[in-house]
C-alpha cells in the first residue's frame, strides 16, 4: 500500500534528500515550504556552495528521471493556519514529517530580531501543525526532527537516553520509579525551541492521542544521496557560512582555500554526527514504525556517532593538510564535554550506520574545492555571539593568522 | 528606597490589586496592559460582574485618595516589541510584575483560532519580555505569575515540591542525585503556555544570567483587597462566566442567582487555592527576595490550601441553601485526584496565609447578590471543550434540572 507523505519543509537540507528517498520508496509525497531557507541566503548573502535549482526544476527534473511525480505547495505553516488545514483536510496525508523549523543555532542568537524569529516561527509552525490536525480530525503520525542538543551536552556524565529518563524520587520516605521526559538543557535559543516543541508534542499526545515521533538528531554530515546525486539539478544544499555552515563543512570550506581550519575555544567540545544518507533511512525506519493509538510520544535519537571538535579539525587537516587555528568561542558552552548518545532503537529497527570515514569524507573534500569559486571566505566565521559581553577575534585577525601561515 | 515596578498586565484580575498594593507599600508603580482582557469581555458577551472602571478612572481615583501616582501605558508586549524595549530602557524598572498573559483554561480550550491566540500570545509575551530585558542591558528582576497546574496533578502522590524535584538516576551502576526542573504536566493549552515560559526562563538564566523568579499560584479566589475596596472606581473584576470564571466565583453566581451549583464529572478533582489578598502579599515578598546574581530560577508555590470541588461545592451549599448539580466534564482530566502542594518558602518569609473562611466567603456571597442584576445567567456553564468527542450537557438540560427542582 503506498502511502501519503507530506514533508514540511521539503526544500530544505534535510527535506529535499528526504522527500527524494521516500519518493524512490514507493511512498507519494507532497512538499510543503515556504522557500524561507531560500530567503534567508539572501539575507546573509552566502548561498549554498553547491548550485542548488529551483524547487520547479528539482521536480521536474525528478520526474524526468525517475517518472515520479513530488507536488509541491508554497504555503507558510506558521503564518498560513486555514491553508495548512485546508491542505490536510484535501491531501489526507497518512504521515507528515516535520522540518519546518528555523535551524541554525547561531542565526538564532545573532540579534534580537533573529531570536524573535526563531522563538515565534519554530514554536507558532509546531503548534499550528498539531492544532491543524486536530482540527482536521485526522488520524496522522507526525514525525519531527528535533535534535540531540535538547539534553544539554554530557549531564550527569551518563549515557544520553532516548528521550525518557527512569529516576527514582523520595515519596514519603520511600523510593519510588518514575519515568520522565529527559530534562532539558538547551544551549541555544534554537535548541530551546526544539525543547519547547517537546512539551506540546506531550500534551498534544496527551490530550488529543496524536501519534508522535520525535527524532533528535546529530550534527548531519554529507551533502548528496543516492537520489540527489543523480542529476546537478537534484544536488543538495552545502551550507558553509558562519550560521547555516556546520563545523564539519566549514573545515572542509577552509581547507578549499587553503585557510586555517577554526576551531570555537579549546575544541573540546563533543558533538554527535550522523550522515545525511543515515537521515533519510532514520525517517524511513521511523514511519514505518509509528507509536500506535494511545502510546506516548515516541522519542528515537539519531545519531550514529560522537567526536570532539578538535578531534574532527586533526581529522580535515590529515586529509587537507590544513593547518588548525584556534579561535575564541562565541558560544556561552563548558570548554570541553563527554557525551554518550544511547542509539539501540534504530541500530535494533535495523539501520546501517554509516561511519566518518576518510572515504565519505574525500567526497565532500572534493566537492567543496569543486565549487570553491562559489564561496565568499569573509562567511566563514561564526560571528553570532551566545552573549553581547562575549570578546571575538576578527576577521581581520584570522585573515593576519592564515598569512603568518604563509597562507 | 524607593524602588521601581512595572505592572504587565496591571489592568487585570491579579494585576490590578497587585499594583495598588506595591503602591501602596512605597513602590514606583508603572502598569503596562493593551486591556486585551477587556476586549475579551466584549468578544464573550460577558463583563466583570463589579463594575469595573476604566483604567484612567482608576488611576485618578487612587491618586485622589491617595496621592500616590500609577503610570500607564497601553502597550502589547506580544507585538510591540520595540516599543517595549524603549519603554524599559526609558523607565527603568528594578523588578517587572509579568501578568501579561492569557489566563484561562477554558479560553485556551475553546477553539482553534483560541488555542492559536493563546499560544502565540503567551509564548512572545515571555520571549519578547526577556530578550529586550537582554538586548537593554538592564539587570531587572522579572516575577513571573505562573500555575500550579504545570506540575499536573497529584503525580506519583507526592507533595508537590517547590519547582525543582531531586532524583536518582542511575549511572553506570550507581545512583547518582540529579535536581531537576519538575517534569511538567500540563492540563490545558493554557498550562502549556506555562511550562513553555518555565523552560525559556531556564534558558535565559542559564545563557544570560537573567534573575526570575517563578510564582507557581493555585486557584485566586476573594474579589477585593484593602486597596480595591477604598472606593467603587476601585473595585476589583469578577468573572463569572464559564470561561475565565474561577470554580468559586461561578458556584457564588449560580447560589446568588437561585441556581444549582455545577460540578463537573465527579467533583473528586482536588485544586490548590489562595486568597487575593495573600496573592499580593507574595508578589512583595517574592519582589523583597530576588535571586541574587548567578542563582538559578527561583519557583514558589503560591497557594495556601488545597480543596476538591465537590468540598467546595459543599461549603458553598451550606453556607446559601443552593443545590448542587453534576454536570459531564468538558475537560480531559482524571476523575478525582490527591494534591499537596508544598509551601514552605513563603510562609517561611512570612506570610499570613488567609483561609477559605465562611466569613469571607460571606464577603463574596454578598458581592455577588448585591450585583447579581448584572448577570447574565447564560454565561456561567462552561462549554469549552477539551476534546471535540467529549459530550455535554446542554444549558436547557441544566435549566430543566434547575426548574425540577423548583427553582
Amino acid at each position: 500500500m503506498v502511502k501519503k507523505i507530506v514533508v514540511l519543509g521539503g526544500d530544505g537540507f534535510c527535506g529535499w534528500p528526504t522527500a527524494l528517498y521516500l519518493s524512490k520508496q514507493g511512498y507519494e509525497v507532497a512538499i510543503v515550504d515556504n522557500l524561507s531557507r531560500r530567503n534567508i541566503d539572501n539575507e546573509l548573502e552566502a548561498g549554498s556552495l553547491t548550485p542548488i535549482s529551483p524547487i520547479s526544476m528539482r521536480l521536474k527534473t525528478w520526474k524526468h528521471i525517475t517518472g515520479l511525480n513530488i507536488a509541491f505547495f508554497n504555503l507558510d505553516i506558521c503564518k498560513d493556519y486555514d491553508l495548512l488545514r485546508s491542505f490536510l483536510s484535501e491531501w489526507q496525508p497518512d504521515a507528515i514529517i516535520h522540518f519546518a523549523e528555523q535551524r541554525a543555532a547561531p542565526y538564532s542568537m545573532k540579534s534580537p530580531k533573529h531570536k524573535r524569529y526563531t522563538v515565534n516561527n519554530n514554536v507558532n509552525a509546531t503548534h499550528n501543525l498539531l492544532c491543524a490536525i486536530v482540527e482536521a480530525g485526522l488520524d496522522i503520525h507526525v514525525v519531527h526532527s528535533g535534535i540531540t542538543g535538547v539534553y544539554g551536552y554530557g549531564t550527569a556524565g551518563m549515557e544520553i537516553p532516548e528521550g525518557y529518563l527512569n529516576v527514582k524520587v523520595n515519596v514519603d520516605g520511600s523510593l519510588r520509579d518514575m519515568k520522565i521526559l529527559y530534562p532539558a538543557n538547551p544551549g541555544s535559543i534554537y535548541h530551546m525551541t526544539k525543547t519547547l516543541d517537546a512539551l506540546m508534542f506531550y500534551y498534544y499526545n496527551k490530550n488529543d492521542g496524536l501519534r508522535i515521533t520525535d527524532l533528535h538528531q546529530g550534527i548531519v554530515w554529507g551533502t548528496n544521496t543516492e537520489e540527489t546525486e543523480q542529476d546537478i539539478r537534484l544536488v543538495n544544499r552545502f551550507d558553509y557560512d558562519g550560521d547555516y555552515g556546520t563545523v564539519l563543512n566549514r573545515f572542509l570550506m577552509q581547507s578549499a582555500l587553503g585557510f586555517p581550519l577554526t576551531v570555537h575555544g579549546t575544541g573540546g567540545q563533543t558533538r554527535a554526527f550522523i550522515h545525511i544518507r543515515n537521515t533519510v533511512q532514520c525517517v524511513k525506519i521511523a514511519l514505518e514504525n509509528p507509536p500506535k493509538a494511545g502510546e506516548p510520544v515516541e522519542i528515537f535519537n539519531q545519531a550514529t556517532e560522537t567526536h570532539t571538535i578538535s578531534a574532527l579539525a586533526t581529522k580535515i587537516a590529515a586529509l587537507t593538510g590544513a593547518e588548525i587555528a584556534y579561535l575564541k568561542n562565541p558560544r556561552n558552552e563548558a570548554a570541553k564535554n563527554n557525551l554518550r548518545v544511547a542509539n539501540e532503537k534504530f541500530v535494533g529497527l535495523g539501520l546501517n550506520m554509516i561511519p566518518l570515514s576518510d572515504n565519505l569524507m574525500k567526497d565532500e573534500v572534493d566537492l567543496a574545492r569543486k565549487y570553491v569559486d562559489r564561496c565568499d571566505p569573509t562567511k566563514i566565521l561564526c560571528f553570532s555571539k551566545w552573549r553581547n559581553d562575549i570578546q571575538l577575534d576578527s576577521q581581520e585577525e584570522y585573515l593576519r593568522t592564515a598569512k603568518d601561515m604563509k597562507i
